[in-house]
């Protein structure tokens, strides 16, 4: 089945301590896409100044990626600039240029509406609503966000959280936005507003998947080098609700895969600038490292003595 | 089988967001024993002063504990003052008096000295080579340490290496012993000192037991809530080493459940002050958390279609 994803088409210029990359593609919708498109078919509405380099997006469009709602504006593309120095768990953000981004409304072009999966990448939690109002009851719609939308947009997004059926939030963001210390309190806190599942990523410490009825926790991929931690979220979220999609199944062994899915897209973005590796990856190569993860957590409870 | 530990007898004196305790039962030895003595007997080696309220270990000797290797030498006890803030993974030292602690000389009793498993707690590296010289070739030495040691005693840190089977550590001193970032590399590099098993604790983010041929990782159990989480290092070795001792199997298998049980009692520990959770433990209360560390982690790769 194909997902629909809604979020940020950037140019990012990134330094980490093994290298630097300038004007590279970026954006919560680019990378989402790049890791979903390995499993299943994308839809992907964003804007895009008069200067992007529209020729870069087509190995996406040859990995199914449909690019019908990307709307060209006149004006300069969304820009990002950052450097991680050596915790790499942390970018700062040198500038930010949100150019045609700020005026981005989101127009669901007529042949996504019916887009049974729906991705609400970081943006305005108003115009992920303003998405919502324009699809037809999608089978899963799942939100992500950030610190900026928690300060500045804090009704909007609750009252967004009962229209949607998943958020994928880090550990901080989560902590902010219910006011509670503890994990466990803080996904509770967040299911009674309405998602049925709550994501809650930890970056290099792994991420958890809380439902009413249980916990799962997936580690993150011990990685030897992490190159660039730009987009392992996106891109996480991307082989997760990729994954459901193309299975369009979800029961709760099904979304467990799927979030080891998730890891394992975003333990592959890191190990290079941009979508770079994304983009050369196999579906071989992530089901192989799927079932590294199956290794890494792998153990038998004791035979009954 | 039997495990011999050798570590810090203290008096600890808590603060927690939760409340605090005066003069309550700590040190390595103490909270390893209480642990491992659920799951097999246990020798304890250590030292307290003439002001030390024998009588609340009794209920440790009740358990299995062996105390014969308790050193009582005029002075003082050791003593431990510390606050935890809203931080729980940063204890702020307030005071320590190492009283009778700091002129301990591990003395093995010889009834000890054939103990099949050996623990050596966070002590001075010279003292914990001293402990080898005086026990006849066990079949596993694991040993703790601490950023002090590093510092402090780090060619004598390095030379135990090559002496024991197993360490265990945190991320923080596994980085500062190694000086490398990355958690794989700082392994890989213990790893070539001696040692076959690597335990790197990551405190609430979980734990990685490496080895030359596998890595794996247990995460920590989201608990509601942290009330004391002085011991859940010392708890989660006991927890490791004992289920070990107790089933005297060093299998792969076997070691990764270990680690599991281990971060069962680790997480017990922290439920309360000192090791009054552990001391009222049952062994089916540890296993059943057992097997919900298997359900928080488990999920089936897909069938092939």
């Amino acid at each position: 089945m194909t997902v629909l994803v809604v979020g940020s088409v950037a140019l990012d210029s990134v330094e980490t301590p093994f290298g630097a990359a300038e004007n590279v593609l970026g954006g919560s919708a680019v990378l989402f896409a790049s890791a979903a498109s390995l499993l299943t078919p994308v839809q992907l509405v964003g804007v895009i100044g008069s200067d992007y380099p529209v020729d870069k997006l087509q190995p996406l469009a040859t990995r199914g990626v449909d690019l019908a709602g990307l709307e060209k504006v006149d004006g300069e593309s969304f820009r990002w600039r950052a450097r991680y120095r050596h915790d790499l768990n942390v970018a700062e953000t040198l500038e930010t240029r949100l150019g045609v981004f700020s005026h981005f409304r989101p127009k669901i072009p007529d042949q996504f509406k019916k887009a049974p999966f729906v991705f609400l990448g970081n943006i305005d939690p108003r115009l992920q609503m303003d998405v919502l109002r324009q699809v037809d009851s999608p089978k899963l719609v799942a939100c992500d966000t950030m610190n900026f939308w928690i300060e500045s947009r804090r009704a909007d997004l609750v009252a967004l959280l009962a229209k949607v059926h998943m958020i994928t939030l880090n550990d901080a963001e989560a902590r902010q936005l219910t006011e509670k210390a503890n994990l466990v309190h803080a996904a509770r806190w967040i299911m009674n507003q309405g998602p049925r599942y709550v994501i809650i990523k930890k970056g290099e410490h792994g991420a958890f998947m809380f439902t009413r009825e249980s916990v799962f926790f997936a580690p993150a991929y011990p990685l030897e080098q992490i190159f660039d931690p730009t987009g392992a979220g996106d891109s996480f979220a991307g082989g997760f609700v990729g994954y459901l999609a193309k299975t369009g199944d979800l029961s709760d062994a099904n979304m467990r895969r799927a979030v080891v899915y998730g890891s394992a897209l975003g333990s592959f973005a890191v190990e290079k600038f941009s979508n770079e590796r994304l983009m050369e990856l196999t579906r071989a190569e992530v089901d192989k490292r799927v079932g590294e993860f199956r290794k890494l957590v792998a153990f038998d409870t004791e035979m009954p003595s």
